[in-house]
């Protein structure tokens, strides 16, 4: 019997906001990490380590790390993609490491240009230069569950991958759904062949974005095939906000909200999250996607429920 | 074993539209109708036979049902509330009633300034002038899944309340979450309680808001409970989307796409639903919240998948 215990990553300052050049100071950016360690959120990934020609509105992650007042028991996050990077994210203070990589062939070559097994031995070097410090790694495998240039990706791939990137010393395996193309039948079908790959070798969890409205029912379907790691982000930030059509990662207080009327204990105080994520808003003086920003938790004015 | 055939009711021209005064056309909701049948919906609540004056923007329901050219297979019905409504729904050619009933009193009384005792006596009168006609009778029963002034619902009261609409000859309960306070863990509670009251004496459908982005997940609680009737409303219509915090319907559209995923029959051509939902998008000048109608389906671009 799985525990009723569910750990929410929030990837909202990383994934969020790195399509958000300019707008968001490093100021705000602290503020943001500050404000969802103080709801009770227990991992953050606070930014990324990557070329900051790539992704500008990255390139202040140093300082963003370098800035924020920690709390006991919160991790702090960053994504690399590379050695070099990951160098960096440890000298910043990361205590985790956030890998991407991808198991679609042609999202890799877009995305890094490189094949997966070229991208797997960048995964090597990382895990090598963590090891140095004990620093854990997480990897984010993208294209889990359908691939926009591809179509269809087989459960086959993701196993396979997933089992490399255990025996690379990887400890937590997070199946992504960037571009939102998951059902909850294809989270059943997948998550039970890595289980059952993986064992308890690694942490398996789960990154849903929103993009076609599932992102819940498939947080859903992985609670109820054991999954107790979720990436989410705050306000529902990601995948470009502000272009029209894209929609965001699963907005955390979606997420907090659910498992609390679920029955399960993610820690974390939601009226606090709320205002986290109004608070980002105002920042970034646009509407986030999330529906329990805006109409708050079922519970309100009603004490008793 | 419950079939995979699922059938939607397009609420949208009714519960979608009836906030929306003056904007939309009597020329663009027949449209949208036409549409909706076109697309393969099979059934759709076309508009309201109530006081003109308490739903400005359903005055114009006669002459809606008036300019639809039909299609065969397709029901077309009207929301009504009392005896004299039901009557000029069938003079106007509404093959079906959807009466509107509350089981919290606070509800009750708010909205239509009766008891929920009072109301069943309308639901008698409403259900002996559709039996003149043998016009089918379908009930809409509000907050079941919680109050905005009560909050917790008794699932007991529910299970009542639908036993005496039974009692009273509907054929058809949609237990409905006008105001988006249902999660999964209520739908496995509720639905299961009145399923064994009424056995197969009546139809059970489930009627959901989106507004905390629990609707799909709802949908799909719905479906393993054996329940193959929703309401859905095109583009996600409904609640007001104009004004800021409300939400509406769950969208059509998303549930069509999801019903597709999971392997259920919905009899609908998602391409050409997207295409109405664009269609009274522009109608209205607003962008509304259907997903699926930003992102499109998951295997656009991708026949093989």
């Amino acid at each position: 019997m799985p525990s009723n215990k569910v750990v929410i990553r929030d990837v909202g300052p990383r994934d969020g906001l790195q399509n958000v050049e300019g707008t968001v100071s490093t100021a705000d950016k602290v503020a943001m990490v500050e404000a969802l360690a103080h709801a009770g959120v227990s991992r953050i990934e606070v930014g990324s380590f990557v070329s900051p020609k790539a992704v500008p509105a990255m390139a202040d992650s140093p300082e963003v790390f370098a800035g924020i007042t920690r709390m006991d028991g919160v991790r702090y996050e960053a994504l690399v993609v590379n050695a070099a990077g990951a160098q960096r994210a440890i000298d910043a203070g990361a205590d985790e490491l956030c890998i991407a990589i991808a198991v679609s062939e042609t999202f890799s070559q877009r995305n890094v240009r490189k094949t997966v097994a070229e991208a797997l031995e960048e995964v090597a070097a990382i895990v090598a230069v963590a090891s140095r410090t004990n620093t854990p790694c997480s990897a984010g495998v993208s294209s889990v569950f359908g691939c926009v240039f591809e179509g269809k990706i087989e459960p086959s791939a993701v196993v396979s991958l997933s089992r490399s990137l255990v025996d690379l010393g990887v400890g937590e395996i997070m199946l992504a759904d960037t571009t939102g193309m998951a059902a909850p039948r294809d989270v059943h079908v997948v998550v039970p062949q890595v289980l059952a790959e993986i064992g308890s070798s690694a942490t398996l969890g789960l990154h849903f974005h929103n993009t076609r409205g599932l992102a819940i029912a498939n947080v859903m379907a992985g609670l109820s095939e054991g999954i107790r790691n979720f990436d989410t982000s705050l306000g529902g930030l990601g995948g470009c906000p502000f272009a029209p059509g894209a929609t965001g990662n699963v907005a955390t207080e979606e997420v907090a909200h659910l498992l609390a009327l679920e029955g399960y204990d993610s820690g974390i105080d939601l009226n606090l999250l709320i205002s986290a994520a109004a608070q980002i808003e105002t920042a970034l003086g646009a509407t986030l996607p999330s529906q329990v920003l805006r109409a708050g938790a079922r519970w309100r004015g009603h004490e008793a429920w």
